[in-house]
């Protein structure tokens, strides 16, 4: 690895005598105090990285990106987690919230928060990934950046009660097959989950990263539905009601389903598949000198773990193996890292996934020939191609 | 589990039909659309989780304390990270920010920011401590509240550049036994880090939960030496300087020494030693009724992973196995659950942690007879009793 490494010699290279001549940092502007201690901190004031949205002709409704060029490691901040409103971001009152699970159970309960967190929890590190993510790179139109193309992407660690536990409190009957999941916001954004799942893995969760769920996260409660469409972790989540049929509503039917080219639609898409992409460098990024550069980014799979991150510079004709942070958990994004020596050569930079079921994220070109290639803001979800990045001469990086 | 979870009948008991007498909670005040998207949010207006801390005669010194009790999982917030300062937190430019890393080196080097995010980077899950955590616990004044006893403890994922990685770029000299590192706080913290733990997992780290870290934490770099005491990960880092012994420094001489029975200091503890302690129901909370809770707390190591963590609700009398949030990761939080059933009697509830060198938690009476009884206020770092939180007939949690 050391020969990979740029190397900085601070005082003219070699073996330098540290003596009267050395010039020590002077990186607080003063010997001042500074802030002192605080009760709720917020980030330094030199930091700017920012969700980016449009603005929206339908107040409330839109989507914001996740600044993923700009994160570390696999937890996404709170503050920067994707949002994806179909109604805006209702003010709830925790001591006011009431969660009502009924229909065919044989005890319909109600929930206060309090009550809910008396009962046995847990915490899991989950990605929420919307269906519509990268869908525009399906078209032909990649985006300039990891931002605008990927940005629908977030990783949190999830706490709440297993839904599980929750449907064996009020006695599932012989006939129960979907639960449907209704959010508090003013359009009651409403999704039907088959009941294998629900006795699976999905958490009705209050706390994010630590403390409550944030407002524009689905606070007090979330269904986080693991590895599934970011639509179906329902937020402001009031009501589940135990069925023998999905409700088919707006929002699973009108909408979020993958058209197929014979005029069909897959009903129920439910997993994201698997799938990475480069976050550093990526598009908008400059490689300020030749040498050592690491390159990074993430990976994500809706069917389980990880098993192994490829990185290929050349365009696609040889790839390496990254090195995948540890440790790698199902359902979660996986940061992988590779070394790379930037010789100031045009360089094509593409990550290619696999996870624990053996499927290997295809190339976009396997993608457009077995969807098609479709009009309309809905015909391309579970876009989950390989992405390029070009690294140019001047070290600027582009898309392709 | 199911006999051990309250039951709460929404319409009387029993299997209710579910028809036009049912009452769809209305969580949100209204069919309001709310706020819409942003670049970088906040919690919810309802949340009031704080840092707690007293005023302080000197300026920008003290400590606040994490609010255990609200948290949930094992990653801190990064705004409710514990606070302990010596000197303030400066604002620093990172624009102007260099570290120097020089002494006993063939090659003394500088390095902007962006020159270390070029470096290969690591992200890791680890606890810091304050080695006076629960300090006064041995001294027998024990705290009502565990904000107030263990709330100088917090967890994030780091990310940045392992420390060996720059010593190699350095390259060291046969004579480098220690690294003396340097914060530009405006009393220049200073500590010495022995050869071998600087080779081995030590992180000069810029991130913090995925974004870069918070300055109260050091921003924009802060030295993280797993598993060890809080003071040693040196904030605000702005020199690194290999030397042949350690600094000896007003922060590891004058203070942070165990003080021993026959007026002896062990100079130099550095590990954070295997502990325990439930944050709910802790001092200060209340159960509402009779039945199922769930008692859930913290473990951690300075030497590795948590093996096994016993909870008794008799005072010692009798333990069982908590359940270990997974994955357990070394020298990390691990958060522990157990289910207990409330009859409305007095328990007192205790945690007890084993860590995979087979080190097992001990009681305060073993620590006193070990380490003796001083006054002072350095003389009980690296407490690590377990502690004992008492629930009265009438549902009130507090200390003993």
């Amino acid at each position: 690895m050391a020969d990979m490494i740029r190397r900085r010699a601070l005082l003219g290279g070699g073996a330098a005598a540290v003596g009267a001549g050395l010039v020590i940092p002077d990186v607080a502007a003063s010997r001042d105090l500074g802030a002192g201690r605080s009760g709720y901190s917020d980030r330094s004031k030199y930091e700017n990285a920012q969700r980016v949205f449009r603005p929206s002709a339908t107040p409330g409704t839109g989507a914001s990106r996740t600044p993923l060029q700009d994160l570390y490691g696999i937890i996404t901040p709170s503050s920067l987690h994707y949002e994806r409103h179909h109604s805006g971001v209702p003010s709830i009152d925790p001591a006011q919230y009431e969660l009502l699970l009924h229909g065919l159970v044989t005890r319909p309960l109600r929930f206060s928060l309090d009550e809910l967190r008396q009962f046995p929890s847990v915490s899991r590190i989950h990605f929420i990934e919307c269906a519509g993510n990268a869908g525009r790179e399906h078209r032909g139109e990649p985006a300039p950046t990891v931002q605008i193309s990927h940005g629908l992407l977030s990783c949190s660690e999830w706490t709440g009660v297993l839904l599980s536990t929750l449907l064996q409190e009020a006695g599932l009957k012989d006939s129960a097959q979907w639960i449907v999941a209704e959010g508090a916001d003013a359009a009651r954004h409403t999704r039907s989950i088959p009941i294998h799942k629900a006795l699976d893995d999905v958490i009705v969760a209050y706390g994010q990263n630590g403390e409550a769920i944030r407002p524009e996260q689905g606070y007090p409660l979330r269904l986080v539905v693991p590895g599934w469409e970011g639509n179906i972790n329902v937020k402001w989540l009031r009501r589940l009601q135990v069925a023998n049929q999905p409700a088919m509503s707006r929002d699973e039917s009108s909408s979020y389903t993958d058209l197929l080219p014979d005029g069909r639609a897959r009903r129920f898409t439910f997993e994201m598949q698997t799938n990475s992409v480069i976050t550093r460098p990526s598009g908008g990024q400059h490689l300020q000198e030749r040498g050592f550069h690491e390159i990074t980014g993430l990976a994500w799979s809706g069917y389980g773990r990880i098993t192994r991150v490829e990185v290929s510079v050349d365009g696609g004709g040889s790839w390496r193996d990254a090195e995948l942070q540890t440790p790698v958990l199902s359902k979660a994004l996986t940061r992988f890292r590779v070394p790379w020596r930037w010789v100031g050569e045009e360089a094509v930079l593409q990550s290619r996934a696999t996870d624990e079921t053996g499927y290997v994220q295809p190339t976009r070109e396997v993608l457009v020939a077995a969807r098609g290639m479709k009009e309309g803001p809905d015909g391309f979800n579970h876009y989950h191609g390989i992405k390029p990045w070009k690294v140019n001469r001047d070290g600027s990086v582009s898309h392709i």
